[in-house]
């Protein structure tokens, strides 16, 4: 049994579960190493405290899930079968019927399918998954921080084709084509989230969306992109000037360079997680820009683009070595334009390193 | 009131609902014209049987929300607040504290969630609301045809790239980059699902990825591709053969083929949905393929690019006018190749339109 499920049934003996059930795309790959979103379609991972896990998904994805090397049952259904009639019997055929206390992701398993999962016994318990799943991930293994370092790299280089692509009057489109078509011929087959290339004021709204706004001199860039490596998520955000700059933008980017590399600088084992966003909100607030800032510091980064800590000025949590998060303060001025600086960063023993690695001093694009 | 939430506000009235709350990216778009995915945040619309409807999300996202044209209340939150609290205190400002009867998406509200809003009652039933959502959403209105219509063509477009694209030696992965960039120059910021290019051996898994798989003579080449277009689907699938061909591939893809064009012909309004399954898969059990073709025939397209009607030989329902989806016999060979031939369809007064128009007669791309 690999490590992540012997946890797992470890966690299930510790807490007298006796089975729990694995939905979520994100969570079956971490334990399984298959990944696959059959859409609407039933998949998922059932781990027993006293029997062998069972994988539940349509049947034309089985070879696959053999391929992946998954090493226990396997039932597959088709489109015209319901699932949960064969998840029955194979609880049944393993004695696992009157289950007292069962485990899932309560935040992802959806109400329908916790009322099929509950029916099948007379009454149990429920046990959220997601603390144990969530802390068993939060922490990146070796393998897991070499792949996220690979996904950084191609951030980088993402935001790279982008500056590259600047010159007066393309559209915000046209640069990010130019990006995510760069990256799919170096076999990136999806971005982690929508890809934000915005111009000027376009920037001043912290979820603005690009279209057709072509650049001009003066305009602030920023970019947000990243990208999904081997089933892990990068994240950068990055701001250049093109052409000119003024003394107003040139204050709200230090500004914001600075808030990032203090709470960078905050970074280390043992670190309240909530002081990194007070430190960098402190430092935008002073000079009268707290409004303009209105969301978290940043976010856990794996499997999941936004996992956990939450960066966010309560979380009591502390940092540990081997954690990923974003941190990514921003000032955002509606109708003018905005900044935001975000790097992907590691927890080391001593401190931490920032996995993304495109220069933050600013540049004036020509 | 838009006629959306008037229908449903009336639907409540009849159903004796109090409310209704709706979480889904999609429905929500249908009924608000607003598009959003908050990733783990909280968003939706509550629709009251006697009350206004009400939005809550993300405080950024105010002002899109108003832009995009919401008359009536906005709950917003920040990241530290907890959404539920506040949309406690507007149904006790609205007197909808007591509901008896609530409806929301059983398939997509997590059991998180759902416990949550349930916690706000003392005891209410549960009704889902996914027949009266999906039988609304199933037949489209004029303004979602004419929308479709364009992203089919956007479809058809990404085909013809790629098939431009096929020359000896160019991997799965390339030629899908360049679709994606061309689409992508023409406005397209999504994909519907992950594009598929499969060469050879590679179709003969009806769930294959792409990869760094070569064209050479004598492959048969798969393209599975669709964009999102102001909020809505196409999907279209096309196989041709590179160079040459041989006498069992013409066999197959004739077989699949000839099963398409029956379920177009069998496609108009008072048909039984499931009788265009069983006319296709008769089509291609008769010569020995019914192994090699383990999916139903299609899915509705709208919003969702799997949606309702499920053109499964299982669905007793009929034909409407006005309904769209996909028809996509195909046979898998493991290890030699598949053929998939996907159309999207409207049912018209008559019969129906296959609004993706890529040619279907086997061809052979030098």
């Amino acid at each position: 049994m690999n490590k992540r499920l012997e946890a797992l049934v470890n966690w299930l003996n510790e807490e007298d579960i006796d089975v729990l059930f694995i939905n979520s795309t994100e969570n079956v790959y971490y334990v399984s190493n298959f990944h696959t979103d059959p859409h609407e379609r039933l998949m998922g991972v059932f781990v027993f405290k006293e029997a062998e896990p069972l994988f539940i998904l349509p049947g034309m994805e089985v070879n696959q899930l053999k391929d992946a090397g998954w090493q226990y049952e396997i039932v597959g259904y088709a489109d015209h079968e319901n699932p949960w009639d064969k998840i029955e019997a194979a609880f049944a055929s393993r004695n696992q019927t009157d289950a007292k206390k069962v485990s899932f992701e309560e935040e992802v398993l959806t109400y329908s399918r916790a009322s099929a999962f509950l029916n099948l016994f007379a009454e149990a318990e429920v046990i959220a998954a997601e603390d144990q799943l969530n802390g068993m991930r939060v922490v990146k293994d070796d393998s897991e921080i070499a792949i996220i370092k690979r996904a950084a790299e191609m951030a980088d280089y993402g935001v790279q084709v982008g500056v590259n692509a600047l010159q007066e009057g393309v559209t915000e489109m046209e640069v990010l084509a130019k990006i995510e078509y760069e990256l799919k011929k170096k076999g990136i087959r999806e971005m982690s989230f929508s890809t934000m290339v915005l111009f000027g004021e376009k920037g001043g709204d912290p979820h603005g969306n690009p279209g057709n706004r072509q650049l001009k001199p003066g305009d602030m860039v920023l970019f947000d992109l990243g990208v999904v490596l081997d089933g892990y998520c990068s994240d950068i955000t990055r701001t250049v000037a093109y052409q000119s700059v003024t003394d107003k933008q040139k204050e709200i980017y230090h500004t914001v360079l600075k808030a990032e590399m203090a709470a960078l600088e905050a970074s280390k084992p043992g670190a309240r997680i909530g002081d990194l966003d007070t430190t960098a909100r402190d430092i935008i607030t002073d000079p009268g820009y707290g409004d303009y800032f209105p969301h978290r510091l940043g976010h856990g980064l794996g499997i999941n683009v936004h996992e956990f800590p939450s960066m966010s000025h309560l979380n009591d949590g502390v940092l540990q070595e081997g954690m990923v998060y974003t941190i990514e303060p921003g000032i955002y001025m509606p109708n003018i334009g905005g900044v935001r600086i975000e790097d992907d960063v590691l927890v080391t023993k001593d401190g931490c390193e920032a996995l993304t690695k495109f220069p933050k001093e600013l540049q004036i694009i020509e």
